[in-house]
């Protein structure tokens, strides 16, 4: 096992007391960092520092080296999957993300390959064995996955879209094709992060979100069986069970209390409800992660201090606080900004 | 005052018992219909349809010709207001809307007029004044504006937004211009609704299509407080006093028991909730409306039909039930989905 110099992490993960609650960033590594975006210029683009584990791994680390994380977060992307699965991933400026093939009919989800996560997928585990090698237990590495949900999303779409009502409307009209296509990418994703935990990561988490967009009773047919069979196929294997999950559907914070019956670690809560509120309706049986308001970045370093002390008040002294965003930080955010969340996090009990 | 043929919305509003629910559907006057493309097509853009109270009077009946519908509403948009403000509103095709100019500071928010509603706005109550005279009280007509806060982040962005962070940081970065702009919005939407209402309007909604993006205590500060400021300014002057309220925060089902708090008469509600678990919370003192999912409309009669029976057997037979969508509906819904819908609401007790 790995010796970490920063433990706060896991011990949060596991409801064990801290001597303050650890902090990372959703997206932490990324365009609001002037040395990302010169990297990125020299790669060309998003896709390609992606499946360049050298890169990755640099980027990964990027944050790391600026602010006191307690995390950091294998730097990749939810639709690395689909791309595997030949539907031909690209990332147009100001476009995001874009599928030369998209899924309509039964055929098309039964042509689907599941990946060989050390052979298609196999820049995802190289680039978690090179950080791995870089962070020498300084902090522990997150992996993650889309949820099977959200990745249909785009793949049924073929692109990013306000409302993914195309999804939607095969949840409505085709739910045999949708249940099919949740069925493999559930099997993917479980073996993808399965590979990750393999070659080193420590944590992992599942981002479903496009969850908040299903009538409950899709969210739960679709959204959440579908993440739960992720997390039930980890947990009963030797190789991955002891490896801490997190799971954050966004906009679905009515459904917090069926998300913590999943099996997972720990809840991401976005930051359109209160944390203490949450963490009421779940009560003490599992971790929660959040949930700042990444708007709330382009305040001062004042008004940040502020937040943090009213949401660790607001908290308490109970175990079981990820402090993070709501969700992922903002390409413009000013970097003394983040500074100062990292900062009023950790001097809070200082 | 005006006798209906049809009083199933007003008894509904009141939450009087009913044959059958009424039902009406969120942009039931719109792209689905090929009469209203029609009309759009030679009106040249949509703007005009809207300003033309002949054009608007046409599009507002359209759906009643087609469909067994318990309502009317307006055909109008909610940006109206800052358009009569100057601030120069366009619709680009594909595009959505987009303002010449954009309100950044406290001078921008200062200088903006409060439309006088019979002359910068005068198509709106002429077309409600065209429309009543052609309705001849076949079915009560709504009225309609939106938020100050939706339509603050509009005005803030200067176009349609995925998460309106622009208004957001605002939110954080200088509540005081924020607090300003609503506050004039909040005199405005008043003066508008109480326009529509001395023109004929039976019922005004409040669409709020952006609260769901607010921080809970941001939600409470900025959407619904404002709401609450128009609510109570026309439930204290007794020429507005008597028209019922809808209220509307898409996303934000977490704060329906502080919305029902209101003053309004009536919550709408979105598909992302079960609307009995909805009336569990709110109780049985205001009357809500929803919820079916948009997307529900591209799958089959026989569907629809279960749907909607499923929808009247959870609610029971409680008062207080107005049938409809949980957003608008989708621009390329079949029309003989839409025929299913409304049938199956009237046919249930029939």
């Amino acid at each position: 096992m790995t010796q970490y110099n920063n433990t706060r992490l896991l011990k949060a993960l596991k409801r064990q007391t801290v001597d303050v609650p650890p902090v990372w960033l959703m997206r932490q590594a990324g365009r609001y960092l002037p040395e990302y975006r010169a990297l990125r210029a020299k790669a060309g683009d998003f896709l390609t520092l992606c499946q360049t584990p050298q890169l990755a791994t640099e980027v990964t680390l990027q944050p790391l080296q600026r602010f006191d994380l307690d995390a950091a977060i294998l730097f990749s992307d939810i639709l690395t999957i689909p791309h595997a699965m030949g539907l031909g991933l690209s990332f147009e400026e100001g476009e995001g993300p874009c599928f030369k093939k998209r899924i309509e009919t039964l055929r098309d989800v039964k042509s689907l390959p599941i990946p060989e996560v050390e052979d298609e997928l196999g820049y995802v585990p190289e680039a978690v064995r090179m950080i791995q090698h870089e962070l020498q237990g300084r902090v522990p590495l997150i992996g993650f996955a889309g949820s099977p949900w959200t990745v249909a999303c785009y793949m049924i779409e073929g692109r990013s879209h306000k409302n993914f009502i195309t999804a939607r409307k095969m949840a409505h009209q085709a739910p045999e094709i949708l249940t099919a296509l949740l069925e493999k990418l559930m099997k993917a994703t479980t073996a993808y992060l399965k590979g990750q935990i393999l070659a080193g990561v420590d944590v992992v988490m599942l981002f479903d979100t496009w969850g908040g967009l299903l009538t409950p009773a899709h969210y739960e047919l679709f959204s959440l069986s579908s993440m739960q069979k992720v997390v039930a196929n980890l947990k009963s294997d030797p190789s991955t069970a002891h490896i801490p999950i997190i799971l954050f559907s966004k906009g679905a914070a009515i459904h917090l209390e069926a998300m913590a019956q999943s099996g997972a670690d720990a809840l991401g809560v976005d930051w359109t409800v209160a944390l203490s509120a949450a963490r009421e309706r779940v009560g003490a049986t599992i971790c929660l992660q959040g949930n700042l308001d990444p708007a709330l970045l382009f305040s001062t370093p004042q008004k940040i201090r502020l937040a943090v002390k009213n949401l660790l008040d607001e908290w308490g002294s109970h175990p079981g606080l990820i402090v993070n965003l709501g969700h992922g930080i903002e390409q413009d955010t000013p970097i003394e900004n983040v500074q100062a969340l990292v900062s009023a996090v950790h001097e809070k009990r200082g």
